[in-house]
């Protein structure tokens, strides 16, 4: 008998994993769609004209198994050696709780950014603990829930000092004992915004010249200065004073806050952040009370419930360009949540006594180390030290750093003559004696006494951590239970879709996860030397290449480490070119009205001029309008930007012609890439007129969100613009880096190619047509009850659609918002609220929901409609019915009920699980309260009690 | 400034992490004890008189980083070859996502076994599924929760088989396609219980001189066999047939229920469950409805809650003999409940399509390999096969072996000129080409059609896992939260205490549990040859030292599965000694009274009888009825079997002279060490005057319960014993083997190691202080309200203590369940019940609990004994008050209320958390109406909907 095959293929990822619509539910929403098949409902949406030539082919997918035998191999050309280079980055040692129960638990790494309270308290507590961290450690009274990491996080303090600073002055001192990095990154920051960076010895400062300073503490080769007298002279002269400071050091000498410092950032890697050869890590920013509502990022404050319970929630959110373009404090949209998460619970779990006690034994290695050197005759410098010291060793130094290669170790090459160490918490005593040996010395380490070599006046003198938080028993049991409850607290994408327009909340698969934990991607220094990472150089290429493909662009690159970051690159790399070819006076950027709030501040970040173009009643680009701006700003006009799809989720015909005029006039085109997931494989920006686009791999290729962080926002450039990339951040380029790392946050790369890899063209193709279909199929069965904005000629949208909910404020006095915590009683996340339009829903179901959730959610929007009508119909009092109470908690329940309406209806809506039931922990949340009485830092302990009685 | 180190030690595994007590709450707990300090206390504790000689001394502890560095050191010693080798263990692809949110999630794998139904809603399910997949794929009524591997569930069915055989033959027939090991292992169970085993060919089956015959399908040299003759045969003759059937060739070809099996046995390690060495796996049996009662194991059964709501639970629990020891079909007293569950999400997770095809694409590749070898020659058997063949090669044999290892595959020896192929489902095209080149040939593999060679009458004609759990939609992010669900619905150690007395739930701690993930100790065949496993030999050669300094033992045999199994290994032993010492005839044991219900079945599969020996009312052995009993068995006493400290938590003064006389009469003393959390550190069996012991390495060793399975219960031997340990399974001993692989389930031992290695021996120490300092301190509070049974001389307990609440079912009608119930409302699961006093709760808090979690189980405990004050005092109405409606549900919540209390006192009760509040997804299960409608398969789907409408 012959062997007949099954069309059944177990292990296709694409079809049987990745995406949600089974073949049979597939047939059925086809029905309910009234098309015959797929391809039918793709060429009802997709204009023929924008569709790329091409099938992607990228060979056959690979199986789950297969592309982990495939990372294997590329991981293992990756030599893992213990860097000791420092610069910023440092060993750590993740404890394994935190490793299992937040970075590998979907709870956690599938979250959304906390802008809905009600389902984030968890989150929202674990990012308070951080910036409670935060703030005591640098002795500042407030501190932001992360930026993206250190370099950025120095530039954004520049920014933010100019903003703040009443001196008048244009220049920006800079300590020379900065990392290069951090020094590079501003510069390229301050460049277009004609910030004249001065950068010098610390006695060189002249305070009167300046807007602000930044000193590193300790510095690059290792030196702690106390710059409380730099401090006094840039106040006296209204300038605004930044310390970039390490935070395992401040856990022994004396915080910035003591020295009179305005603003402290620095990274928080060490606290248990693997190094990731360069990223995810969460950069801290902490001010002074004065300066806190310009304070760029995301803030966590504490307010209260409808009910006048305590109740977490991002604060000053109305500072975002998200919502208030005009008042962007910067162009920055995302943080490190996940990183910082982990930051804050290392700290949780060790207390100040344990890291006192681990800072302690860095500096004493460090100490013995020093020790050993000069009792051989090696120069040591400086005097004194924290964990980082520079050797002069001559004519040595090829010797020396090679020898250390050998015995496994990494030092860091300082100029010619010069070899730089630093320890941390992962420095054994072999380790040490291996550097002893690499500088010829055979010495056995043997733990004990040493002499402390911090400067005695530098000693810290007030204590941190003294929150009952960070005094809570760490016993693992415990911290595990704390981990799960605040997890409970939060709904993610492993209990619900969630539906958030223009995010892409899809699959975050195990398989695309593993890698990232592995020891070949999570324990490479940044700066290590090239031969040790060759593995992940054959990654970033082959994913480079592949990206190319999908996009129609030439080249990638890695560097930016979020979407806004990447349209700031991107403007960087034009602007660059512009110059390059003559044209530096080109300072206009056409940008039509429905844009992202990123747009705009990523402009104003290179320094140009925004020129708003119109956008017709179907949301897509006046095209008069266009070419009338363009031709008006002919001479200036340095590029367009774009969304395609556009934000109203329209595939617009005309988009080919807005390229052309741009070009036309010597400008060029920015294609955001937030929307291409409805792209990939049907249409290519490279292809439709684009010289630049930027890819949010967190939404497209399946990083996950982390609760608001880790992102990856690589470019894609045409040939033109290739030697305009952002530059390494240690050895330059024509343009400057954006980054800390070269290439952002490599360790999140595996997640995207292994999720190519398994997808394969044909698997990444239908990828993009099930986010069509369960975008038109939600459509479909919601439209009568609710209006459908923006579909395209034939009726359909594309990967997202709007719902317009305006009419039932007049009609009912039902908001946005109501409907919006209305959902979290049927157990969902809300859709994206009043973005692109004020007052409506965006729903981007992705391809990877299922039909049984799609109805699920339709479920519950017809149930709310009819809640509506009842208002409506005058049935049910305005003020008084389950949308103007939602959320409902247990507490509602337990408690005495007056309502008209039942507790079955309140708190089990359709939609609602009934055993599985997600109870938010909080009713609707003040947000004015929140930011008229700003607290962010850990409130008395007294009221986190939970327990019963 | 010289440098001081502080004395807080952050890498300070043992009292920073693993003992739940803080320092400062430590000295809280002295003041309400009374005692200065711990030293006092265990001196008021545990008698001088066995205390040990010297403290435990392993050298300096590791930290966890330490910890998981040996640990890879030690793997890399393991060579992952692809094992080829067949014979009952199989590569496998566990799902990433089976991995990471079943295998590596503490909600699942920290829960313990579900007898309180309530709060295992969750697992129940899981095993369900399980349950039905087995049942449909052999073809027989109903299937247990699993066995510990298919050596001993052969085994089992062997005794099951004479225990329902109308047969009076007393010879058991066994097919020499047997795997040995199984065959080794019946003949172990069988020699003690007088059965004959006669090993031949299927057709030398001589029926009616047997009760009963195991045939293996296929065979372990891969022919398959249509038994359909032979059962009719047995059945005629009134004996039982039972089929070891490969689970994934069932998805091809004829289930045994079709041809007329009584029973079937396997393994189901290749469902998604990774090598391990040889462990754990989970082994299913499955049988004829007529047999269910006397089907031994666990069997989850669906049932009705308070309300009539569907609710699962374990049926027939009565059967276990922890309940009626008289009743115990085997000493079988665990399953492989994690295994079990992932095999059952792996057919979830594939469906009966995916199985089907993998089974296809396994035997397509065999098929394609046979193909290679026969057009070269070579003599391929059978003719017909599924996935495993065997080669004639002569003489070249140890060059085919040889050479297949250089090319990374180890293959099977059968005889002397043969080889055995078993390929899988991870068998890659590279793979069969490397087996080519073993056997000289240099072929190309190419994917495509082949001829079917298996034998076309047994091509399987039924369908199977036609229920709709495993017709769901099978994309990821479904089978996400579908185990999110599941997980949730359970209470497990990650949420709360588990004050389980006797089961020891404590910590099990997240670097613990890495290495058992990792590839050199997850991919191991259990026969690759010894020097791939030379990490796994120094491990166990490591850990058995430690182990034999813990319990004063001389060396120990990991083999055995569990406590219960290690109990039956140990007797094993002491009978193979008193043979070869030519005292053969002695068969007497004595066993006091309050003894595990474990030791009286153990004995009995050993062929022994049971002398009971009487305990006083302090539940310590009757001296004097212990000796008399010893004299008038001198003759035949073979053993004693004790418990120390008691199962009545007392630390009798009169153990040694308890085993003096047992040796005084020729008898050998067996401690069973189930409460070994009590004595690490402070005594050693071993010199109480124990010849054997088994340690339960998931109670004291920190391997986690797994939801009911895993366990390991090694044997620790005095030197006389060693050469009577249990036999390798392939190559033999003096005594027969007890399982199917020589070291059991190798793959959890780094677990054990791993926290021997981080507690060090003071640490250990520690531990066992505090485990009694937390027993104590529970007694103390909950004394005046609960009378505690059983205290030493000076009023101390030891690790555990009971409440004995008898009283209240005269003075208030409240039942020791109602109390356990009603804890679930506080949050709690419940005490062991009615063990080892009827009417009573024993509770153990282990010593990772901290005083916080201890006070919270204690006000729910005074809380529930004012709520029995109420009744007793004619307050509350006896039958309609919380301890009678407990566990409340959020249902309970929604309705109507017409309690006489509020729905605050029923749903939130002290201890119950508020925000993060435990929901039960039932109300109190029904036992009896459970077992009287016994259905032990999935429900239809309709009634899982789960939804609101």
């Amino acid at each position: 008998m012959a062997f007949t095959p099954t069309d059944y293929l177990p292990y296709d990822f694409a079809n049987r994993r990745h995406i949600g619509p089974s073949p049979a539910e597939m047939e059925a929403m086809f029905a309910a769609l009234g098309v015959a098949d797929l391809d039918a409902l793709i060429a009802e949406t997709v204009p023929q004209g924008i569709r790329q030539a091409a099938a992607l082919d990228f060979g056959a997918p690979l199986s789950e198994r297969e592309m982990l035998w495939r990372l294997e191999e590329v991981a293992g050309r990756n030599k893992v050696l213990t860097s000791l280079i420092g610069q910023g980055y440092h060993g750590t040692i993740t404890p394994p709780a935190i490793q299992r129960n937040i970075f590998e638990n979907p709870a956690w790494y599938t979250a959304y950014t906390p802008y809905q309270p009600e389902i984030s308290q968890g989150r929202l507590e674990a990012l308070l603990n951080y910036q409670t961290m935060v703030s005591d450690l640098t002795g500042l009274e407030i501190a932001n829930a992360s930026l993206l990491d250190e370099a950025t996080a120095c530039a954004e303090a520049m920014t933010m000092a100019m903003r703040v600073a009443k001196s008048k002055a244009k220049a920006f001192f800079v300590d020379e004992n900065c990392h290069p990095q951090n020094i590079a990154v501003m510069q390229t920051r301050a460049a277009p915004l004609g910030i004249e960076v001065i950068v010098g010895a610390p006695e060189t400062l002249e305070a009167d010249t300046v807007f602000g300073a930044i000193f590193q503490y300790p510095g690059t080769f290792g030196g702690l200065r106390d710059v409380s007298a730099e401090m006094e002279a840039l106040h006296a002269a209204k300038a605004v004073g930044i310390v970039a400071a390490d935070i395992m050091a401040l856990c022994l000498v004396k915080e910035p806050g003591a020295m009179g410092a305005d603003i402290a950032v620095g990274s928080t890697q060490r606290f248990g952040v693997p190094l990731g050869y360069g990223g995810p890590h969460a950069a801290y920013m902490a001010t002074k009370d004065a300066y806190k509502r310009a304070m760029p990022g995301r803030i966590v404050g504490v307010s209260v419930d409808s009910h006048g319970n305590r109740a977490y929630r991002l604060a000053l959110q109305t500072r975002e360009q998200h919502i208030r373009r005009e008042k962007a404090t910067s162009n920055v949209c995302t943080a490190q949540a996940l990183l910082a998460v982990m930051a804050g619970f290392y700290a949780v779990f060790h207390g100040p006594e344990g890291l006192k006690a681990i800072a302690q034994r860095i500096h004493l290695k460090t100490a013995r180390l020093a020790k050993g050197l000069e009792e051989a005759g090696f120069a040591v410098e400086p005097e004194a030290f924290f964990d980082t010291i520079t050797v002069e060793v001559g004519l040595l130094q090829r010797g020396v750093l090679q020898a250390a290669v050998k015995e496994g170790v990494n030092l860091r090459r300082v100029g010619k003559t010069k070899v730089g160490i630093t320890l941390d918490e992962a420095t054994r005593p072999a380790t040490i004696e291996a550097v002893w040996r690499a500088f010829g010395l055979v010495r056995k380490d043997e733990d004990g006494a040493a002499e402390y070599r911090l400067p005695d006046a530098l000693l810290r003198e007030s204590g941190y951590l003294g929150h009952e938080i960070f005094q809570m028993n760490r016993a693992e049991t415990e911290m595990m239970r704390y981990m799960r409850r605040l997890a409970d607290r939060d709904l993610a994408l492993d209990r619900a879709m969630i539906p958030l327009g223009s995010c892409t909340m899809k699959l975050n698969a195990a398989a695309e996860m593993m890698p990232v934990s592995w020891r070949e991607f999570a324990n490479l220094h940044p700066y290590a030397p090239a031969d040790q990472a060759r593995g992940y150089a054959e990654m970033i290429g082959d994913l480079s290449e592949k990206l190319c493909a999908i996009t129609g662009y030439d080249a990638f690159s890695m560097q930016p480490n979020s979407g806004a970051q990447g349209e700031y690159a991107g403007l960087l790399t034009i602007a660059s070119w512009q110059r390059a070819r003559g044209e530096g006076q080109r300072d206009v950027c056409l940008i039509p009205v429905n844009a992202h709030g990123t747009n705009p501040a990523s402009a104003h970040m290179v320094g140009w001029t925004v020129v708003a173009v119109k956008c017709d009643d179907q949301g897509s680009i006046d095209l008069d309008d266009f070419r009338a701006k363009a031709e008006q700003h002919s001479d200036r006009l340095a590029a367009c930007m774009i969304t395609y799809p556009s934000t109203h989720g329209v595939f617009e015909e005309t988009v080919k012609e807005v390229c052309a005029i741009t070009h036309e006039h010597g400008g060029q085109v920015y294609i955001d890439g937030a929307n291409m997931n409805a792209m990939v494989g049907l249409s290519r920006p490279g292809d439709l007129g684009g010289d630049v686009s930027h890819l949010n791999l967190h939404k497209t290729f399946c990083i996950p969100h982390g609760g608001g962080g880790p992102g990856m926002g690589p470019i894609g450039v045409k040939e033109h613009l290739v030697p305009h990339l952002p530059a390494d951040p240690l050895t330059g380029g024509v343009a400057g880096p954006v980054s800390a790392a070269a290439f952002g946050s490599p360790s999140l790369l595996p997640i995207s190619w292994g999720y190519i890899l398994m997808m394969g063209g044909e698997g990444l193709t239908q990828a993009t047509r099930a986010a069509i279909l369960n975008a038109n199929y939600i459509a479909a069965r919601l439209s009568g009850a609710y209006e459908i904005l923006y579909t395209g000629p034939k009726g359909r949208v594309a990967h997202e659609c709007i719902l317009d909910v305006r009419p039932f404020e007049k009609s009912a006095g039902v908001t946005v918002e109501d409907i919006a915590k209305r959902l979290v009683d049927c157990g969902f996340h809300a859709p994206t609220m009043s973005w692109p339009v004020a007052g409506t829903l965006m729903v981007e179901p992705t391809e990877s929901e299922t039909k049984a959730e799609l109805d699920r959610f339709c479920d519950a929007m017809l149930a709310i409609r009819e809640e509506i009508r009842a208002i409506e119909e005058g049935r049910v009092d305005a003020e008084n019915n389950p949308l103007k109470h939602a959320p409902h908690t247990m507490e509602d329940l337990v408690r005495d009920w007056d309502r008209p309406y039942s507790r079955e209806q309140g708190c089990f809506p359709p939609g609602a699980f009934r055993v599985d039931k997600y109870w938010p922990p909080v009713n609707r949340v003040d947000n004015v309260y929140g930011d008229r009485h700003l607290v962010c830092t850990c409130p008395p302990m007294s009221d986190y009690a939970d327990a019963a009685e």
